[in-house]
C-alpha cells in the first residue's frame, strides 16, 4: 500500500486514513455547522464534545431526521457491536453519543449484537465464545445509562427468529455481484460472510414492521459501518421503509499513534479496555505516542501537535469535557508550555477515575439486560 | 440444450435425465441386488414397491447405515420439503418411503420445511405465502402415518433460533467457490440463495448435538437434492459428526411424458395433486402419455411400451401394491393384451380412492402437528 493510500472496510481498516477523502469515496455529507446549529437548537444545549468537536463529522439524510423530528415524527437511534473482545474506549463512543441523545429526546435505543458476524470473519473464534462475549460487551456497552423501558437489544444467535424473515426480505434483493462491489468479497469468502450484511439491515426496519407504521431509523456509527448500511438504503424503499439515516464517527486514534484503535494481537497496547486496572492505564499512557519533540528544548520553543497525538484525541473525546480546559490543553500543548509527561500526567487519573464509575455503571445494567433481549424470553431448550 | 443433454440442480431438472449417468455424475453408488437383500432381511418383510421396483435406485453408505442399525445403534431419517405450491403424488415419495421405514424399524423422523429456500429462489412468492403452503403441505406429507411421539418438524422460519448456530458452522467451512461449483451459481444469485444450503445441511447434524453423541442421518430424497448433502457430507467430519447417508429415487414420471412430474404453469396438467377432486384425476389421466401405439390394431400387434408411459409408472410406484397383479399389468401390457383405454379405466378409481383415503389420514394430521413443530410453542410475538 502506497503512502497515502488507506482501506476501510467494516473488517479492516489500514494505512492512514483520510477522512473528507472517505467521505467523498463513501458519497456521504459534510455534518457542516449550519446542520450542528440546528441539532444545537433542537437539543436545547450546547453540543456534547463528541458533536462539537468534529468526532462526529459526516452523515447522511440527518436533516430529513431533523425535520421529521420537529413534524412530531420522532426516530429511533440503532448502533451495534460486533462481540470480538473486551470493549475499549472507542467501541464506547456511538453508545455515548446514543445515550446522550435518548436522554436529550425520549427516543427509543436499539442495539445489535452480531455474535454470528464475529464467528463468521474470525475463523479463531467460536460461537460459543463470540456469545459469551457479547453479553459482556453489553454491560459495557450499556453502562452509559439508557432508559431500560426505551433500549432493546437484538442478540443476533438469540433474537434471530425475529430477525430472520427480514433478513430474507433484504437477502432476496441484494446479488452476489453487489455485495461484492460493496465490501471486496471474493470467491473464497465463506456463504455466511456472504449472507451476513442481510442481518446487519434488519434493525433499521424492524422497529418500523413491530408498529405498522414507519418509523426513521438514526444510525450513530463509525464509517467503516457506512457500506452495510449504503446496501440498506438502496433496498429500503421497495421494502416498503424508510431509508437509514447516519450520523458518522471517526475512528479513535490508537495509542500506537496509528488510525484507528485497535485490538489486535500485534497491537496490543494500542487501545485503553474498559476493564484495565489502574497500573495498566498508567502504563499504556505512559508509552502513548504524543505529537511532542524530541527534546524538552525543542518543544518548549517549538511547540507541540496536538492533531497527531493519541492523547490529546483522549482529552477531546471524553476526558475534558469542560470546553474551556481543552482550548487550554489544546493551546498550552502547541505553545510547548504543556510538556507531554505533564499531559499525561494529568490525564492519566481522569481516565483511572472514569473507568472506575464505568465498572460501577455497568454493574447496575445486570438489572435489566436479560429482559431487554429481544427472545430471550422463549424456551431456549432445543429439545423438541 | 442437446437431444441427449439434461440438467439436475436442486432447483432445476430439464431434458431427458439418464439416470445411470447422473449417478456417475453426482459419484454416488448403486442400490444392488446384495444391499437391497441385506435391507429386506433387516426390514423383516418383502420389499415395498419403491424399493423393490426400483423407484430407490442409488445411494450413499447405506451398508454403513445398515451396520450401525445392527450394532444396535439406529438411525434417524430426515426429508424436507420446499413449500412452493400444492403437493403432487411425487412429492409424497419420500415421505412416503419413511413412514414405513419408522413402522418397520421404530426409528426417529425429522422433517425440513424450507419455507425461506422457496422465497429466496422464487421471486413471485411471499415469504408468508411459503408458509402458509407449508403449513398446508405438511398435512399432506405426514398422512402417510408418522408416530407423531418420534417425528419432529423443522419450520425453517418457525424453527430457526434451533437452525442458525449450526448453520453458522457450516456456512464457515463453505466458500462461494465451492457452492457455485456445486450448485451452479452466478454473481446475479442472491446473497439468500447463496447462503441456504447451510440451512438444508441443519437437520443432518441437530439430533446429534441435542442428543450429545452421534447418530447415523438417513436420508430419502429425489436424487437433485445430492448436490446439497455431497457438501454436508464434506464438512461433516470437521464439525465432528458422521456423514449423512442417502437414499436417492427417481423423479415419478410428469403425465405430460416428460422426465419429472412438474407443477410449473406451462404444465398444469402434468401432476395429480392430492387435492384432486375425483374429475380432475379422471380428465387428466385421460389425457396422460402412454407408452402406447397409434392404432388399436397396432398395439394388439406389437405391444405397448409400458417404462415411457406415465400411467405404468404410476401403477409401479404406488397404485398395485400386489406384486402378482403389477406383473400382469406389464406382462399384458407389453403383450398387446391391455389397451391404454382399460389400464387408464382401471387405475382412475384405484387413484380417486387412494385420494379419499389420503384425506382422512391428512385430516388426523392436525391433531398433533403443532406440537411437532420444533419452536412453534416458543413466543412467536416481534413485540420485545
Amino acid at each position: 500500500m502506497a503512502r497515502d493510500e488507506f482501506k476501510v472496510t467494516p473488517w479492516e481498516v489500514s494505512g492512514k486514513v483520510d477522512y473528507d477523502r472517505l467521505r467523498e469515496l463513501f458519497g456521504t455529507s459534510d455534518l457542516d455547522p449550519p446542520l450542528l446549529e440546528r441539532l444545537e437548537r433542537i437539543l436545547g444545549e450546547p453540543l456534547p464534545p463528541l458533536l462539537s468537536r468534529g468526532i462526529y463529522y459526516s452523515h447522511r439524510d440527518l436533516g430529513w431526521i431533523l425535520d421529521e423530528y420537529e413534524k412530531g415524527n420522532p426516530f429511533f437511534l440503532y448502533t451495534g457491536r460486533g462481540p470480538s473482545g473486551d470493549v475499549h474506549l472507542a467501541h464506547l463512543i456511538p453508545f455515548e453519543l446514543s445515550a446522550y441523545l435518548q436522554r436529550r429526546l425520549g427516543v427509543e435505543m436499539w442495539v445489535q449484537v452480531t455474535d454470528d458476524e464475529k464467528f463468521l470473519f474470525r475463523s479463531d473464534l467460536s460461537l460459543a465464545e463470540t456469545r459469551r462475549l457479547g453479553e459482556e460487551n453489553l454491560l459495557d456497552l450499556l453502562a452509559p445509562g439508557f432508559d431500560p423501558r426505551k433500549t432493546h437489544i437484538l442478540f443476533d444467535t438469540v433474537s434471530i427468529r425475529h430477525l430472520y424473515p427480514l433478513a430474507l426480505e433484504v437477502a432476496r434483493r441484494i446479488t452476489f455481484s453487489t455485495a461484492k462491489a460493496v465490501f471486496g468479497f471474493t470467491n473464497q469468502n465463506n456463504i455466511g460472510s456472504i449472507f451476513f450484511t442481510a442481518i446487519q439491515s434488519v434493525p433499521c426496519f424492524l422497529p418500523s414492521q413491530i408498529a405498522h407504521r414507519p418509523i426513521p431509523c438514526l444510525i450513530p456509527c463509525g464509517i467503516d459501518q457506512d457500506p452495510h448500511f449504503r446496501l440498506t438504503r438502496d433496498i429500503a424503499e421497495s421494502m416498503g421503509y424508510p431509508k437509514p439515516a447516519l450520523l458518522h464517527n471517526r475512528f479513535l486514534a490508537g495509542l500506537g499513534g496509528e488510525g484507528k484503535m485497535s485490538s489486535s494481537a500485534n497491537r496490543k497496547d494500542d487501545a485503553i479496555y474498559l476493564n484495565d486496572p489502574p497500573g495498566e492505564v498508567e502504563r499504556k499512557i505512559g508509552k502513548a505516542f504524543t505529537g511532542g519533540r524530541a527534546t524538552v528544548e525543542e518543544q518548549r520553543r517549538l511547540g507541540a501537535n496536538p492533531e497527531i497525538c493519541s492523547v490529546w484525541n483522549l482529552w477531546r473525546s471524553r476526558f475534558a469535557p469542560d470546553e474551556g480546559e481543552f482550548q487550554e490543553i489544546t493551546r498550552t500543548c502547541r505553545s510547548g508550555e504543556l510538556l507531554c509527561g505533564d499531559c499525561k500526567a494529568r490525564i492519566i487519573p481522569r481516565i483511572q477515575s472514569f473507568l472506575a464509575e464505568h465498572r460501577e455503571r455497568r454493574e447496575k445494567v445486570r438489572a435489566w439486560l436479560p429482559s431487554a433481549i429481544v427472545g430471550a424470553d422463549e424456551d431456549p431448550a432445543t429439545r423438541p
